[in-house]
C-alpha cells in the first residue's frame, strides 16, 4: 500500500480504508498548517473541511462529477489532492497558486470564485449544460451556512426547488460561523437542528442497510428545506469520514436534489484557530505554528487602516446616537470589533448581504439616521443597483467607508479593490474621497456627516503611519485638493490616497522639480486647480481601472476646455489583476512610482 | 355623507361603511381604466390592488404608518387617494406624475422604487429608524409573489426573521403572475396554499371575536414562513374589503412581524386585462376602453426592436441547440413569447432574479452552451458583480441582448437605460455593440456567437424601421466602424444605434458637409478611424451617462496620442433623467440632434 506518511492524490484515495483516509486527513491538515504559517491564507475554513473534501473525492469522480466550492477559500485540501501538493508553498504569491479555485490551474477546478454565494447558481447552470452534454456526472455544491443566507443563494435554492427532475447535491457546510457571524432566521433554524445531533444515531448503521434504513432517520418534521421540496439529511458529523462517505454515497445514488447538512468545526485541529470566535484566524498572515502567535503585521508607529478607521468610527458613534454602522459580515475584517463590544446598538451586522446593507442604509437615511456602510471595495460591487437606484437617484445621505480599496495582495483577481470608483463616479449626487492619512480620514468623515448626500471614503488594506510626517497644515474645508509639492513646476502629478505619500518621497528623493497634488476628492473634481495646470505636463496616477476614473474625467475636461496640457494617465488598463504582493502587482500594471518619477 | 359619485381622500375614507368603500373601489377602478386608456401605464397590477390599497389606508394612518410599495408600479390607487386625483391625468408625462412612488410628490410616498424587491430591506431600515424616532408607527411592506422570490427579498425576509422584537407587516400580494410568470419552489408552495382557501372560513367571523378566535384559523402546519418564525395568515381574498380590513386590523394589533398572504386578481374589473395570461396588459400604451384594443404602436413598415430581436433569436435557437436564452421574468416584454411557445427547451425564465440569470449563463458558457441573457438595460445593473467577477474575469462567452437601452419614456428615473455602457466598458474581455438596423443586429448576433468572449448587443425600446433605407452595403466584418457620411469633411459626428440614423437625416436635411460614423462597436474602439479624424472637429453623441462612455474613452485616446482634434461630447452629464417622452427628455439633457447640427 501507500507510505502512510505521504499525501496521495484523488486517484489513489479511492483505494484507502477509513483508517488510511483518517491518516490522510491528519497529513493534509498538518501540511496546511505548516504551509499557511509561512504563506498566510484562509486557515480556519480550510481546516474545517479536510475530512469533507476527502470524502467528496472518495465518493465522486472529479472532473466528470462537478465539485463546486462556494466562496472558494476552502479549497486547500482539494488543491493538495488534485496535483497541486508540490506547488502549495507558492500559495497566494505572484505567479504562484491562487488561494481560490482557478480553472487555469487544474481540470478539477470547474468553477472559479472568490465572492460568496455563487455555487448554487453555477450548479443550476451546469444542470442546464448536462441536458446537452451527457458526459457531465453529478453536480455537487459545497456551500457554507453564512453563504447560503445570501440572496443569490436563496434565490437559486428557490429556483432549484421548482426543478423537480433535475439534481444537485447540496452540501451545507455548517460551521456556526461565517466570516463574522451568522444572522437571520435560517441561523435560528440551524441552531435548532444542531441540538438534534441525528448523526450520532446514524453512525451505528452499517453500509449495506444504508439505502433501506435511511428513510427512518430522515428528519421527520417539516423544515425550511423540505418545505421547498428538498430531500434533507442532517446534521452529519463533518469530521467522521465513515459517516460522511455513507451520506455522500446515498446522495450519489438518490435521483433528486438533496441537501446534506454537515456540521464542521472551523479551524479543526489547530487549537488557536479552533478557539477563535471573532474571525481572527479566518484570513491570516504568517504565524508561529508552535505558539499560535500571528506575526506582528506592522512596525512601531504603524497600524492598519481598517483598525484606525474602526477607532474613528467608534468615536463618532459614541458622540452621536443617530449614526449607525452597517457591516455585511465584516465586523472583524473592517476593524469594528470594539464598536461591536462597546456600542452594540450602534452597529448592525446583516450577514453576507451587501445589497441588503446598502438598501437598509438608504431607508435609514430617509428617516433621520446617518448610516455608515462599512464594506470592502470588492464587495460594494454587489450593491451597484442599490447605489444607483436607491441612493444616487434619491440623493440619500449614506456614508460608505470602503475598505481594501486599490490593488490587493494575496487574494488575487476576485478581490481587487479597483472598480469602485469606476462604478460610482458616474452616479449623480455621489461624493468620492480618499484620505492619505488618519487625520484626513477624520476630517473627511466629519465632512461626510455634514454633507447630506451619498459620500464615499475609501482606504486601502495596508499599513498606515500613525503620525503622517508630511503634514503641511492642510485641512479639508471646501472640496479643494491638497497641494503637497508646489505646482509651479513644469510637471505635476495628481494622485490620491497612500500613493500621494509614496509620490511625495519619490519626488523628494529624485531631487526633481515636480509638483504634487493630492486629489483627495475624486468627485467633485477641483477644476480650478486643473485650470492652473494649463501649459504644463500633468500625470494622473491611480490604482483603479482606467475607465470612468479620475484621469478619465480630467481628460474630458482638458479637451472640452481646450487646455494646453500634456496629459499622461497611469491606471489599470483593461487587464485582470491577479495574486501577488502589491509591489509585484503594481509593477506588472506599469504602476511603479519610482520608475515613473525617474522617467520624467 | 359624501357624494358617492366622488372619490374621497384617505382622511375621509376612515368614516365610510364597507358598502361605501366598495363604491369607492368601483369609482377608483373606473378612474384608473379611463385615465390609463389615454396615458398608458401599468394597468393590470393597479387594478389588482384597488381594494387592498383602500383597506390599508382605512386601517393605517399614513404617513405616520409607513406604507412601502414594492416595485412601485401598483401605486395608482394610493396616489389617487393621497391628493393626486386631479393630477392623475398627467401620469408618466414630462413634468407630470410619476408612475411610481415619488417622495417629492407627496408625504405619503415614503419609499421610492421602480426596481423590484427593495420593500423588505427598506422596511428593515425603517425598523432601525423607529428605535430612535418614536413617531414612526407601523411599517407595512406590500410585496408581490414574484418579487418576494428575488434574492434581495429572501435575504431581507431571512434577516427580519431573526429580529424577534421588531415588527414589519408583510402583505404578500399574490396574483399568481409576476411580470412574466413565477418560477421557483415558493411558487409551488403558493399554489398549494391557494387551494386551501382558508379565507372563506374566516369571512364568517364577526369582528368582536377576531383576536380570540383568530388562532383557530391560523394555518396550522409548518410552512416556509412559519419555519422562519413568522406568524402567517392566508390566503385572504384580496377583493373582499371586509375580510381585508379584519386581517389588517389584526396585524396592526399583533405585536410581532406577520405575513398576510392576500390573493388578488391582476387586471380585476377590466376583462381584457383580467383574461391576459402572458403580460400583455402589464404595461400598456393608450387603448380603446370599449373594445380593449391597444392602439397600434407602430406605423406600417415599423416594428418594435424587442419583437424583431425576438424573431432573430428564434431563428438562432432553431438552428443551434447549444444556444439557450435566459430571461429574468421578461419573456413578454423582451419579445420572447414565440420562442417560449415553439422552442420551450431553448429558453429559461429564472423569475425576477437578474443576478441568477447572469450567473447561470456564466456556468453554462463554461460547459459547451452559448447562453444569451435577454435583459433590460436598467435591470442588468442588478448583476454588476456577476458581470465583473464571474464573466469578465473568467472571460466567459456569454451574450447579452440588452433591451430598453438609452433614454426611456414613461417609466422615469428608475428605468433609464443609460448606465450599462458605463459599468461594462471598464470590464476586460467585454465586447459592446449597438446596431442601428435589424440587419446589423443579425450580423452582430452572428459575430457574438463566433466570438468566445462576453458580448453585449444593446438596442432601444422604441420602433425600428423594418427595411432601413440607409443601407450603404456596409457589413460587419472585423470591428471597424461604419462610415455613413464621408469623413473627409471638417466636422465629423460619431454616434451609435438609432441616433446614427437620426443624425443621418438631420445632416442630409441641413445640407451641411458633416461626416458621420456609426460606432456600432462601443468596445473595442476603432482607433484607426479616430486617427483619420486628426485635425478635424469631432462630435461624440450618446444617450448614456458621460462617465465611462465611448466619448470618455475617445477623449483619453486623443490626449494620450496628442491628436489635434477639437472635441465635443454630448451625453448625459451627472443628472437624473425623469419621466416624459424621449423627445422631451433628450431636449432636457441637451441632446436635441437637430439643434446640434444647426449649431455646427
Amino acid at each position: 500500500m501507500i507510505n502512510n506518511k505521504e499525501i496521495v492524490s484523488i486517484n489513489e484515495i479511492k483505494n484507502l480504508s477509513i483508517k488510511e483516509l483518517e491518516e490522510q486527513a491528519d497529513l493534509i491538515r498538518n501540511y496546511i498548517i505548516d504551509n499557511v504559517s509561512h504563506t498566510g491564507g484562509h486557515l480556519s475554513a480550510n481546516l474545517g473541511v479536510v475530512e469533507l473534501t476527502i470524502a467528496i473525492h472518495y465518493v465522486f469522480n472529479s472532473p466528470t462529477d462537478k465539485i463546486i466550492f462556494d466562496v472558494g477559500h476552502q479549497v486547500y485540501t482539494h488543491k493538495i489532492l488534485t496535483d497541486r501538493k508540490e506547488s502549495f508553498p507558492t500559495l497566494r504569491q505572484y505567479n504562484g497558486l491562487s488561494g481560490f479555485p482557478k480553472v487555469s490551474e487544474s481540470i478539477h477546478d470547474v468553477w472559479e470564485t472568490g465572492h460568496s454565494s455563487t455555487a448554487l447558481g453555477a450548479a443550476l447552470g451546469m444542470v442546464e449544460a448536462k441536458k446537452l452534454d451527457k458526459s457531465i456526472g453529478e453536480i455537487i455544491a459545497l456551500v457554507g451556512d453564512g453563504s447560503i443566507q445570501n440572496g443569490l443563494s436563496l434565490s437559486a435554492l428557490n429556483f432549484l426547488a421548482s426543478k423537480k427532475d433535475e439534481k444537485v447535491i447540496i452540501i451545507l457546510n455548517d460551521n456556526e460561523m461565517s466570516i463574522s457571524k451568522n444572522v437571520g432566521g435560517l441561523s435560528d433554524f440551524f441552531n435548532k437542528l444542531r441540538i438534534r445531533k441525528s448523526y450520532s444515531l446514524f453512525r451505528r448503521i452499517t453500509p449495506k442497510f444504508v439505502r433501506n434504513t435511511f428513510k427512518m432517520f430522515v428528519y421527520k418534521n417539516d423544515n425550511l428545506f423540505t418545505n421547498l421540496g428538498f430531500k434533507y439529511f442532517g446534521p452529519i458529523d463533518g469530521h467522521d469520514l465513515k459517516s460522511l462517505i455513507k451520506y455522500l454515497e446515498y446522495a450519489k445514488n438518490y435521483n433528486k436534489s438533496i441537501i446534506l447538512h454537515v456540521k464542521t468545526t472551523k479551524g479543526k485541529g489547530y487549537l488557536p484557530s479552533e478557539m477563535d470566535c471573532v474571525g481572527k484566524w479566518h484570513g491570516v498572515g504568517p504565524f508561529d505554528k508552535a505558539t499560535g502567535e500571528q506575526n506582528q503585521k506592522y512596525l512601531d508607529g504603524y497600524s492598519s487602516w481598517s483598525e484606525e478607521i474602526g477607532k474613528i468610527l467608534l468615536e463618532e458613534v459614541e458622540k452621536n446616537k443617530s449614526i449607525k454602522i452597517i457591516s455585511p459580515a465584516m465586523i472583524h475584517g473592517s476593524g469594528l470589533d470594539l464598536i461591536n463590544e462597546k456600542m452594540k446598538d450602534s452597529i448592525i451586522d446583516v450577514g453576507i448581504n451587501e445589497e441588503l446593507a446598502c438598501l437598509m442604509a438608504a431607508a435609514m437615511s430617509k428617516n433621520k439616521i446617518i448610516p455608515i456602510v462599512s464594506i470592502y471595495s470588492t464587495f460594494i460591487q454587489r450593491s451597484y443597483d442599490i447605489l444607483n437606484h436607491d441612493i444616487s437617484r434619491t440623493d440619500a445621505h449614506v456614508i460608505f467607508m470602503i475598505d481594501r480599496s486599490g490593488i490587493i495582495s494575496g487574494d488575487g483577481s476576485t478581490h481587487q479593490g479597483i472598480y469602485d470608483i469606476s462604478i460610482t463616479c458616474g452616479l449623480p449626487n455621489f461624493y468620492i474621497s480618499m484620505p492619505r492619512s488618519i487625520k484626513q480620514a477624520k476630517e473627511l468623515l466629519d465632512k461626510a456627516i455634514l454633507t447630506p448626500h451619498p459620500f464615499i471614503i475609501r482606504y486601502p488594506k495596508g499599513k498606515v503611519l500613525l503620525s503622517n510626517d508630511i503634514d503641511n497644515g492642510f485641512t479639508i474645508n471646501d472640496y479643494s485638493w491638497e497641494i503637497m509639492l508646489p505646482i509651479a513646476s513644469d510637471v505635476c502629478v495628481i494622485t490620491y490616497g497612500d500613493d500621494a505619500n509614496e509620490f511625495y518621497y519619490a519626488i523628494k528623493n529624485s531631487g526633481k522639480n515636480i509638483g504634487l497634488v493630492n486629489a483627495l476628492f475624486i468627485k467633485p473634481i477641483d477644476f480650478e486647480l486643473i485650470e492652473k495646470l494649463n501649459n504644463k505636463k500633468v500625470i494622473v496616477y491611480e490604482e483603479v481601472i482606467k475607465n470612468g476614473s479620475l484621469g478619465s474625467m480630467i481628460s474630458e475636461y482638458i479637451l472640452e476646455k481646450k487646455l494646453s496640457i500634456e496629459f499622461k494617465h497611469f491606471a489599470i488598463d483593461d487587464v485582470i489583476v491577479q495574486e501577488g504582493s502589491v509591489t509585484d502587482l503594481k509593477n506588472s500594471c506599469g504602476l511603479n512610482i519610482k520608475e515613473i518619477i525617474e522617467k520624467i
